[in-house]
């Protein structure tokens, strides 16, 4: 629906990558624009861009940067070429999988090509395809989990699952937008999402934009939120989904899937088939530890002692027992989820 | 032990109250010097002063600092005077028990004195003797709690229930200190505690300064934390403490026990008796709801989009069957806590 959020987070355009800064949020709107998978793999890193789908998305677009600037006049120079970017591209954020997905279909996109020419035309292709796959895929997502959204209902959230965190319309928040589009009321609990503050900073920006009713608190208050019988569902993104159905997603969300059952509230993750790892079980995944600084400083400001050790996992796990359903893009996947996800998602 | 933190958090001196500024720590470690009631009630209003007992013996000798300005002649007059600056300074925070009991030890002091100059005396006297008291107080408990600390063991807390929280050596923390004292070693897992970050700023404070060994983490990792096995106990302040064994603390602290219990942690609250309230049920309390700035600003820096609702509840309430024991400077009361609670404290 164009009037929601119609910005898009991730573009290609004329053969540079031009993204949202969101860092900069939500005190200014301001974009960036790319020429150099470098630049990517920093704006991944820095979380310039972040979110499982639009890191694939962007990811895929730093490794067309590499095509835009080779001068290799033999395939086999321009896939070393490629190799090098997407192993730098790789070695940026270890968890969510799109990631991964993103760098590997532009690889093999490439590698089905018979001429450098043809080649570097079937990437730039391909990324823009995979810009606007995104937006379709979410809103086939956002229309599977509407259902699981009653008029009136007060949905929580977890981090930004929405538009900044895709190219558009969004996964979690494309399902909330989706069920303002069948004409309901819905209210978003909004947590701020320590450390990264990317539900005060993302969520609330994108929510508050688009006019559709949210509440912000603290990642404190989640637990007595629920206590007092103010949330309806849990629907939340996933930066992995493994082939035994355990959820990686922004750290908080495993506790919150906790409270969740304790209060009898739904929890539903939302991702597209990108964020499924049919390779893995969940105890091959590698937990992102990020810099101290997020916790000691917050915008600049110090906040704790000089000399603090610091522990900042960047994601945690939730597991299959603790998941009413995965929204997906091609169904809403119930459980057994080992069995339900190879049907669905394979 | 006078290794620890010695410095008093509160402190009645030459006739004026003296305290530490705590909304300038980390950075700075400032002191203020109060003579007039109101000074006194925004300061706990402001946070300038905070943790129960601490608020408590705060909220006492600005009472004192009416009996030190009256000019009344006569006892009624006084007294008179008094209830006002009592009213004051009930009106400046719900949740906390020990605001009122320390406001009312000094009334009933002042009431049996039969002159104006013995009321003055007493009162002074009074406050003196609470603040002594305090610290002597967190001691026992400290001792009552330490056994339940293993050598080695990872405690994790909320907030600050430390020697910052109280006048000096701390509840929560003063277990720990009572531990470290015994020659154990303990490890001490601080969560930032969003929104005021009593953790990242009070509570690491001390520790770094004392030479505790600790990690600060952010609140949407205390689930993950625990499910890795790294927690052996959670020990906690209280605000209030009702006859029914509910136990009223800093937001957040809910979700905390329920995550222990899940986990199969030891949740410990730590109080002195002044925080039980034998008056009331858990149905009769107050929770109190602060401003949105605590949630939109941090250290003056905006991080939410202007216009955002905010739910900023500052206290949660955990029930008695996610409460392993409480300790309390007279002994560890267990379940079930409604006897227990009466034959311990009453």
């Amino acid at each position: 629906m164009d009037n929601f959020f119609s910005i898009r987070t991730v573009t290609w355009e004329g053969r540079t990558v031009r993204m949202i800064d969101q860092t900069a949020l939500p005190a200014r709107l301001t974009y960036v624009r790319y020429t150099r998978p470098e630049q990517v793999a920093d704006a991944i890193r820095t979380m310039v861009v972040r979110g499982a789908p639009a890191i694939g998305v962007a990811a895929a677009m730093g490794l067309a940067l590499a095509a835009v600037r080779s001068t290799a006049t033999r395939l086999p120079n321009l896939m070393q070429e490629m190799e090098t970017s997407a192993a730098l591209l790789r070695n940026t954020r270890p968890t969510a999988v799109n990631l991964f997905w993103g760098i590997d279909r532009v690889m093999r996109k490439a590698a089905s090509a018979p001429t450098v020419r043809e080649a570097k035309e079937a990437i730039f292709t391909e990324v823009k395809a995979m810009e606007e796959e995104d937006i379709e895929v979410n809103r086939r997502l956002g229309k599977q989990g509407a259902d699981l959204i009653g008029n009136g209902d007060t949905v929580l959230t977890q981090c930004n699952a929405g538009a900044l965190a895709t190219v558009g319309y969004g996964t979690a928040l494309g399902v909330v937008r989706a069920a303002v589009e069948q004409g309901k009321l819905v209210k978003v609990l909004v947590p701020e999402t320590r450390p990264a503050l990317q539900g005060a900073r993302l969520t609330a920006f994108e929510l508050v934009r688009d006019g559709i009713a949210c509440t912000l608190i603290s990642d404190t208050a989640v637990g007595h939120t629920m206590s007092q019988g103010r949330v309806d569902s849990v629907i939340v993104g996933a930066d992995r989904i493994t082939k035994d159905g355990y959820v990686f997603n922004k750290i908080g969300t495993y506790q919150m899937a906790v409270l969740a059952q304790r209060h009898g509230v739904p929890f539903f993750p939302a991702a597209p088939r990108s964020t499924f790892d049919l390779d893995r079980t969940h105890d091959m995944v590698t937990i992102e530890e990020r810099g101290a600084n997020e916790l000691v400083e917050i915008r600049g400001k110090r906040i704790a002692p000089r000399g603090i050790p610091v522990s900042n996992p960047a994601f945690d796990m939730t597991p299959p027992e603790l998941v009413t359903a995965i929204i997906t893009d091609v169904g809403v996947v119930k459980p057994p989820f080992g069995d339900n996800i190879a049907r669905l998602i394979a």
